[in-house]
This record gives structure tokens, C-alpha cells and sequence, in this order.
């Protein structure tokens, strides 16, 4: 644990980092090898492999992404699937990103949308969000393996969140919230920003015990609105200096009456707002999910920032990112800051 | 491509393994550094990082279980997640085990429980089930970038099926769909082995334009009937030999009755059954999940083949899980094949 995790709640470490820097703006990290300038790449190596090569050629992109848009954006995003695909080089490309996104003072939100049985999601948690200080089995008395497993969990960067899928219920989830009690955060998949993302999450849901012929009083809650409301139960015994608790939302700006809806119905969780930009969500979208200060959201642009060299005729790719990401940090705060 | 997939139905190809072997067990390859036997590890090299040790050791247990189990059992189902803890040299590790298993001629299912926007499925999808051989882009005018990932992409050994989370909906399952028209598997969560499961996936849904006070006339349908509902209509029009089609589900063993519900809901959908052993499912509760022939299903265990030897006796890991792979097999043998 590094001294600035100590004792917070993650919504206070998200917030404060959207103070500093004035911007709500998250850099979604997707780097696409058929979109990264081909100069970026080189050549290969003696002897290297097509994934080692394209894998350090799109660290190369991600970290000087991160430096341009580092003074706009409070956050970074790195999408795990881009660096899966290049195997265990891109995974290690993945950590360099990590560890340079926490170099230039920015807090890291692993977007892998995990989920699975909790004996299971605990390998997840530990693999990205890492252990705790307080973790009783790696001190005394503790096995071989045990205090090897905790030495290997130091040993490669951890980002600060992670992206979560309850479709598996809540004891799936169990295990990112012990990452919270010691400041790192999990945003649950709630609305996400797909057209097809109603199939599932707009769904209405029959009251518990209530057959079809027998309509309850109240108002049908949709399957989003029931995560989320998960989400919020657990945040209202938690609330931090904003009034947020540590288990966050993903909440599409591709749909902006569902996003106002759900800041109203669960007002202690924080918010990822993917979509924007390149999925097509403007400034007007976002700002339901924020609150009357300009808080309780982050809005995250990927290939919006990171390819914008290809619709500016600016031949810097890294110049381009950091103009378009300050532009979306201006006009976000223009919108929403009335602090 | 290899030649065994030509042409072929997934659920042929699994359904054929089945037979070939005489049986429906999956082995789980969930391999916990805490219940390996230390002497499997050995002591680290020197200069060497506490994850490539414990990886090479992870590799090791793996691949001497795979040659066990491999008479037993017509697939092997790695979980990620434990590999993912171990960073690039655990994908390493993965990947190793991946090429053990096909070398074994065993079937592999990588649990990796992806689902994503469409854009990035697609990453997911290649990265576990690689590119099929018609993909138009590699060919006659792709560009550079295009042709390095085509080759990334066959440097890397991969799964013939991976496990999927369709909470984001139709258009998120897309990608993987590609991949199962030239002989790869899919196996999308419907009813999990969990015990919070039902949190979401048993809320049965007011049916679509119906409000509370208004129901509708049939019986309403739950999260998982939904979910499966829609692998059903995919199966349908392309089921193969068997009568099944190549989009599977994952039914857990820990709910009977769902499981026989499901079965008979889903007719041309193959399952993928966790939750047998450890998780506390028996012989009878995967009955259900069969057809009249034993076909129609997979079963997975993994702890109770991975860490036999803890329980049996036996000093030999490997001994102790190729027993136990062998005593399901026959168990599930008699109670289910009429061919």
C-alpha cells in the first residue's frame, strides 16, 4: 500500500484527483495496433516475436499518451482485452502502462469487466487491485506458498479500480469490496454504453415471490436499476467527504435519460461514464451524472483522445491527444464545475 | 486452422470428444500455489521474479495433471484468473498448458467469463480463439498493422472454446459468434454455480411494454431463461450431428432443478456444468442436464481432480487426480450413456 491509499475511500481519492486537476476527464487506454501511427512501431527485432513487437510498440503509444494528457485527465482507463490479445508480452506492456500512468500522478482504472465465483474473483482482485496490508495470512504462520503468493502480488504495478460484471450476484462481488476497506475501488457494470445494452439491463423486474398475475404496488425496477441499487446499499453506510462510498457504477453517456435517472436513484455511488466522444455521448449527455458540484462522475474518452491525430492533420499523435483531451476537459468544466 | 476444425459444429466436435472418450468430464485447471504440493515448486533461480517461479511451478502441476487426467476426460477447462495473478509469466504458464492439452488431444475451454462493447469483445475473441482462416482483412490489401496482428494472433496457442458474460447483451456476444462459424465454442453464464446466483440470474421479468398493473398472460420468464432464451434461437437454425447447435451455456450443478428446467427450455444448446465435487454437485444433480442419449452436457471439476492427493492418501498428485478423474468418469458413465 502506498501512504496516499491510507485509510480512504476510494470515491474520496477519485474526487480529490477531479479537484486537482479540474477535470472529470478519464483516458481510456485502447490501443489499437491498426490505428497507432505505423512510425510508433518500427521495426522488429532480431528474433522477437509479432506480439513482443507490437507489444512495445503500443507501450511506447500508451505511455506517450499518458504523458500528453496527463495535466487534463484526473484518471486513465487501460482496456485489458487491447493488451490480452498480444499474450503475455502485452500483459507485461499493460504493467509498464500502469506504472507509468502512477508515475505521472494519475489513478488507474482497470477496465476488465471481472466476474466470477468468489473463490475465483479473488484471484482477479489480487491480480489487479493486489492485497491489502492488513491480509492475516501472509504474516506469521502463515504457509510457503502463501508468503510467496503475497511477494508475487507486490510484485507487478496494481491499478487503483477495477471493472466488475455482477451478472454472478453478490457474492461474485465480495472480494473487490475487501480492496475497498483499504482504498482501491471496483465499478460494477450497471447501464453500460452498447446499443444493445437493454436486452438485459432495461429489463423490469416481477417483485420477489410475485407471480405474473399478481402485480405488485410498487414501481417495476429494471435489472440496472437492481445492481445499482445493490451498489448503493452499500455505499450509503459509507459515505466519504463528498457523501460517495468506494463501490462505483459504469453508467453509459450513450443513454442520458437512464444516466439523470440512476444519479437520482442511487445519489452515494460514483460514476464511470464511458461512451463518450467516438460512441457517440457530447457534454449535454454527461452532465445528468453528475451532481449540483460537479462531482459523483468521471466521463471516460478513448478513441476519441487517442486517435484524434487522424482527424486534425496534426502530425504529433501525442500533441494531438492532449489538445483534444484539455478541449474535452475545458468544456466539461465550463458545463458542470460550480465550485 | 487445424484440420480437426473444418467445417465443423462445436458441439459436434464436443460431443464427438465426449464419445471418443466415453466421457462428459471437464477438467478444471485451477491451480491455487496454496494447494500445490511444494515440492512441485522447487526453489526459485537465481535473479528469478516471484511470479515466473511460482508460474513455472503453476505449469508444471498443470501439465502433469493434464497427463493424468487425459484418458478421463474429453476436455480441460484452465480458469484465467489464476494465471492472471501471476502476470505475463502466468499468461506464459497459460499459454504453455494450452499447448499441453491440445498435444494430449484433449479440447480446451478457457474460463475467462469476457463479455464486452463489441469493438472490444472482438479483442477478447481473438485473443483466446485467435482469427479464423477467412478473415478478409489479413488477405490482398490489408495494411501493415493489419498483417502484423493476423500473425500475432497464430503465434499464440489457442482455446477451441471460452466462457462468456452476456450482461451487456446481444451485441456483445457478436464477436465470439464470428469464431464459432469456422469450429471454435462459446459458453455463455446463464444459471451459475454460485451460491448468491439467483441474486440476479432467478428474478423472473415483467414481459417487454408490460407494467406492473397490467400483466401479461404467460408465465414470466427469469434473467437466465432470458439469457438462455437467446442462445436457444441461435442453436436452432444450425444444430448439428447431435441435434445441438455450437452456443453454449453454463448451467451449475448446485441447482438441480433449474438444470433439468433449462435442459428442457434449450433444447439444441449444449452445456458447460460447473459446480460438480467441491462446490457440493453429485452424479444426481447433473443428471438433469443430459439428454436421453448422455449427451448434451460437459461437467467440470476441478478442485476435487486438481488436490486429490490431499485427501487420499497418496503421495503422487498426479496418481491421486488421474483416479479421481477416472472414478467420475465411470460414475457418470453408468448413470448416463445408453448409446
Amino acid at each position: 500500500m502506498s501512504p496516499e491509499d491510507g485509510g480512504l475511500n476510494f470515491a474520496d481519492r477519485l474526487f480529490a484527483a477531479v479537484l486537482e486537476k479540474e477535470s472529470p476527464l478519464v483516458v481510456g487506454i485502447d490501443p489499437d495496433p491498426r490505428q497507432i501511427p505505423p512510425q510508433v512501431f518500427g521495426r522488429p527485432r532480431p528474433n522477437e516475436g509479432v506480439r513482443a513487437f507490437l507489444a512495445r510498440g503500443v507501450q511506447r503509444f500508451s505511455e506517450a499518451i499518458i504523458a500528453a494528457v496527463a495535466p487534463h485527465a484526473c484518471a486513465v482507463k487501460p482496456q485489458l482485452a487491447y493488451f490480452e490479445r498480444l499474450g503475455p508480452d502485452g500483459l507485461g506492456a499493460y504493467e509498464a502502462v500502469v506504472a507509468c500512468a502512477r508515475a505521472h500522478g494519475l489513478l488507474v482504472i482497470a477496465d476488465g469487466k471481472r466476474g466470477d465465483i468468489a473463490s475465483t474473483a479473488s484471484q482477479y482482485a489480487a491480480a489487479y487491485l493486489g492485497e491489502g496490508p492488513g491480509r492475516p495470512a501472509a504474516g506469521e504462520g502463515a504457509g510457503e506458498a502463501e508468503k510467496w503468493l503475497t511477494a508475487a502480488d507486490l510484485e507487478g504495478p496494481k491499478a487503483d479500480a477495477l471493472t466488475v460484471n455482477g451478472y454472478m450476484g453478490r457474492d461474485s462481488l465480495a472480494p473487490f469490496l475487501n480492496a475497498l476497506d483499504w482504498g482501491r475501488g471496483a465499478f460494477v457494470l450497471v447501464k453500460t454504453s452498447n446499443p444493445s445494452s437493454g436486452d438485459l439491463q432495461d429489463r423490469r423486474l416481477l417483485a420477489e415471490g410475485e407471480g405474473p398475475g399478481e402485480p405488485g404496488q410498487g414501481a417495476a425496477v429494471s435489472v440496472a436499476e437492481l445492481v445499482g441499487g445493490w451498489l448503493e446499499a452499500y455505499n450509503r453506510e459509507r459515505a466519504g467527504t463528498w457523501g460517495y462510498g468506494p463501490l462505483g457504477a459504469v453508467v453509459g453517456a450513450t443513454f442520458p435519460g437512464e444516466l439523470t435517472r440512476l444519479r437520482r436513484a442511487l445519489p452515494h455511488t460514483p460514476f464511470l461514464v464511458p461512451g463518450f466522444g467516438a460512441q457517440g455521448g457530447g457534454i449535454g449527455d454527461v452532465a445528468g451524472g453528475f451532481d449540483g458540484r460537479g462531482l459523483g462522475a468521471v466521463v471516460n474518452a478513448s478513441r476519441s483522445v487517442l486517435y484524434a491525430y487522424r482527424d486534425s492533420g496534426e502530425q504529433a499523435f501525442d500533441r494531438a491527444a492532449a489538445r483534444k483531451a484539455r478541449e474535452i476537459k475545458e468544456a466539461l468544466k465550463a458545463r458542470l464545475f460550480r465550485l
